[in-house]
């Protein structure tokens, strides 16, 4: 199975995880008085559907990345990438049960946060096995110098411990855990997408060749 | 990141959300009594479903016509393409709230459309910030020149404009600013298309460089 | 815009339409005693189910078929296919609404089989614009020669017209009405396909070209 | 129609089946006290999610594996595909009945059991259907030895032989049952994807040549 396969796959799973938070905005009952005070009080829905849906485009951008350095795809790879997409999926479930609380610092908003955090950081991990995959064998098209295995890993797993962070806040503080995630989404979207442009680059290049 | 891979994705999400639009028939009762009333009830829902998909539709050919011109990919425009498709996903949200509102001119009535214009004003300013990016840099295959650039706004404001008009007029009367997008999506359909026919042939040779 | 896109794009509507029909299973309740009972019951939902999976199967066939003959794309057939596939996107509905009634032939029952039936009308018209406007202009690879366009056009319309008797009859008779839908199915996928195996050739080399 | 778009079209059904298997996580009502416990009741739901999420993913791998070796698409196989895309569809909804009844050892969980493996049954004759179709005429792009198919149909009638026997356990054991197609998921994941990876590399270098 050739690595545009699996991506093309992953894109589909990524677009149908991203269009389901939509399916969040069930609250609406035209039963009820005041349709305004409706959609105001799906304030906290909205702003869970904003982040979630950072997280899974920054998902997506990071994966393509990730596997544009790939040069074979393996059955361990394929394995790797279904756990990643597994808790890709659940994304949509644990975006709902953060709106559901409201974001409210509430024992089971708490809960309700931790959740979120979880998915996060089972993604994290599908990412950090990925990319310790490709560390070994002749996995990258151009391999990583074993000097820059540690300094690429300590970057991997720092991404991965921000969500155990805001797991742990989320234990004591809904609210503070959920803007930990929130603040990590934009810092993504705004610091850390450049530092890929070369190798986009080179993603780039490859697409034209094939 | 290829362009392609950014145009498989929005695509991806595209499918999805006119898809997801059929979901709002979920009024139909097997215990209520006269299912052709029922069905004849849910003449706004097919309305609303129907300019939704015309809309969803023509998102879809404006965004390919777009990023055909772009020459190359980066972090800024996969950011606001992401803005882009969060609206887009929320269509069919706010084409159900229209739905359940069943297009009176009651006060809830003027909410959900006023929302439901909202929507295409947020995807409307998606695409203007992508057209934008465009002017600056060395971002399209064959950059406009200068003397285009303000004509080149002028009609991307004026298309964002049509919903902050469609905003107004729902506060005032729902009907009214219903017909106006139905109308706009009528035009668009009919009117503005052939225009980018020239930029069609474009993206078509592309296609069949790569 | 190239055809590959438009069917890139069609194929997605296809796939998503195709697996939300499996959205109707929802009769289960587990606080309801006899799950094997349950499941008998939901026979008639079983079989529209099938008999929807199969049209949506067909139609994705016969729209390759149709648009590998197509030279170029305009926005005319744009149009066309949106038409097209926004009576696609009601399948899962209109299957839901027949298993809903249980293909009863009760008053309410015909009506659900008359607007299943009325669907695939809308469907086959849309086919029947877009091969039309094939018939004009340049739009085929290959023009059929002009002795070829109402032999073809009773072949494209008949296609049609059993959707209108199919109609006609549920009026009458719901389940008549949905044993000719369910068996215009079954003779498509039997006899109708090997007559566009030379054509299916064509687009196969033209895939090996690009 | 070309392999590759009959290959995108199974992919689409497959990326979306795999994220409606997380719309069975609507158990959460936030008007209920205490979520933890909510979510540690959803125990076999997550359990029957992570294994079909693992058998569709097993599946996806298996149907490109089977069409890489595949010269020319017909409508046979078109037909055969369909059967197969049809049980695959019904994944969802036979897993959410699965985690209805809570995989307890109930009669009522014996019957969800078995119509969970009855799906899985129908998957595996369809892919023996199409394997059996590549063994005649000019299906193959290497045909197989006349000596190398009895023991390649019986590997595969034994896949589907484990179905049947889970099937049966079903009948006497919920559990039990369950924890047989899971540990096949596992098994599949771990022991037969490398045998494939010679004919991974086959197609691998089938994409580079289109």
């Amino acid at each position: 199975m050739g690595r545009s396969r699996l991506e093309a796959f992953s894109d589909g799973v990524f677009a149908v995880a991203i269009t389901l938070l939509a399916l969040n905005f069930t609250g609406i009952d035209s039963g009820k008085p005041d349709l305004l005070k409706q959609i105001r009080d799906m304030g906290p829905t909205f702003l869970a559907y904003a982040v979630s849906f950072l997280m899974i485009g920054i998902i997506w951008v990071n994966h393509h990345v990730l596997f544009a350095a790939i040069r074979k795809i393996d059955r361990t790879v394929l394995f790797l990438n279904l756990v990643l997409l597994l808790f890709v999926v659940l994304i949509p479930y644990t975006t709902s049960t953060v709106a559901l609380y409201r974001l409210h610092d509430s024992p089971d908003g708490r809960v309700a946060v931790a959740q979120y955090a979880l998915a996060f950081l089972g993604m994290s991990l599908g990412f950090s096995g990925i990319f310790e995959w490709t560390l070994h064998g002749q996995h990258r098209k151009e391999p990583l110098p074993p000097e820059a295995h540690w300094p690429a890993r300590v970057r991997f797993v720092s991404g991965g411990l921000v969500y155990v962070i805001a797991f742990a806040v989320a234990l004591v503080n809904a609210v503070a855990s959920f803007v930990i995630i929130a603040v990590v989404a934009v810092y993504y979207v705004i610091e850390r997408t450049p530092a890929m442009s070369s190798q986009d680059g080179e993603a780039d290049q490859d697409d034209e060749d094939s």
